[in-house]
């Protein structure tokens, strides 16, 4: 039986839930709170050394970054893949999930922002700067390529890395009027029943 | 024939040239400034529109994002393989490319730093702070896999992640000492022809 280790509001964490319920793969969710230490417990330390989640055990040995656990999931559970076979489509696919997870999430995840600073605002107005600037990338490439989805009409990864962001992206006030593929796309995705049974209101504790 | 466009100085692009080298791929390298507003010009924003480098040219499309693009090299280009076989051991080099790529990398790369502060000595804190954080943890999980190389004595792609950020760390004065597994593979990895023939100095202008 798998186990994952997440937090009911980290994006990161919510991929990698809405991974699992899409291939109906059967987990073990186990709540680790980001905001009281128990991240950085020793317990948790030892699962990942930099105390973030997700973390999924499987047989006993650990996986870290949300990337490496989905293509994990994808490889070993063939049902419901979420990447395209053609080598080309499946390589969009990552760049798309490269611009959420490299090029906007980490640079706006909790450890980053308190370091950067304790003020509201400025936490704010340095996370829109990041999401903004990566949403009119994902924006551009996907004029070309989305349907209901990031790549035409079937939920890839790429989506799966989006919708959480853009769960985000409301916290942080940022306006989507500029971004109407992304729009369309959060507003189909976000009717299917795996991503409802994995978002972040249904763990909440 | 591929084209590379990438800047001599950029690990992101290391990662690439070092791909493509070592797989002896042949590809057309071209530069890009990200300094003098090159990467940020109209034709540079048509390949991607972050104004990032890498970027890899395949049959008239467009890549971005390193990971998907090492990715694609790997499935397209079968000799001199960067992953391993084993599905656990293929997700365990994915965790080490997400350290390096998502949680150090992104959040000290220029564009980061310049809207962070134009104080280089803050720069400098700043990015050994996430340095160091990622490196810690990337040295934890080497202790029980290194033997050359990241995962036992074979070259993989977190290697090829791993040198080109050592390589920004020591451009950052940070001390290596903390991490002896890192600094045997950089040793080790950084005899490899196909690293110094895709180094930044290969690539000065």
């Amino acid at each position: 039986m798998l186990k994952l280790y997440h937090y009911w509001r980290s994006s990161s964490s919510w991929r990698v839930r809405w991974a699992l319920v899409h291939k109906k793969i059967e987990a073990k969710f186990i709540h680790v709170n980001l905001l009281n230490g128990e991240s950085e417990s020793p317990e948790h330390l030892a699962r990942n050394p930099l105390g973030y989640v997700p973390v999924l055990e499987t047989d006993g040995s650990y996986l870290i970054e949300s990337v490496a656990i989905i293509e994990f999931l994808d490889e070993k559970f063939l049902d419901m893949p979420l990447f395209p076979k053609n080598i080309f489509e499946k390589a969009y696919v990552r760049s798309l999930i490269g611009i959420i997870g490299s090029d906007i999430q980490p640079v706006q995840n909790l450890t980053v922002l308190d370091k950067y600073s304790e003020d509201a605002e400025k936490r704010k107005s340095w996370s829109q700067y990041f999401i903004e600037r990566g949403f009119d990338a994902y924006e551009r490439l996907c004029e070309r390529t989305a349907g209901q989805f990031s790549l035409g009409d079937t939920l890839t990864a790429a989506d799966i890395f989006l919708i959480p962001q853009v769960y985000n992206a409301n916290r942080f006030d940022v306006s989507m009027k500029p971004y109407p593929n992304l729009l369309r796309i959060n507003e189909n995705a976000s009717k299917l029943a795996a991503c409802i049974n994995s978002s972040p209101e249904k763990f909440a504790p």
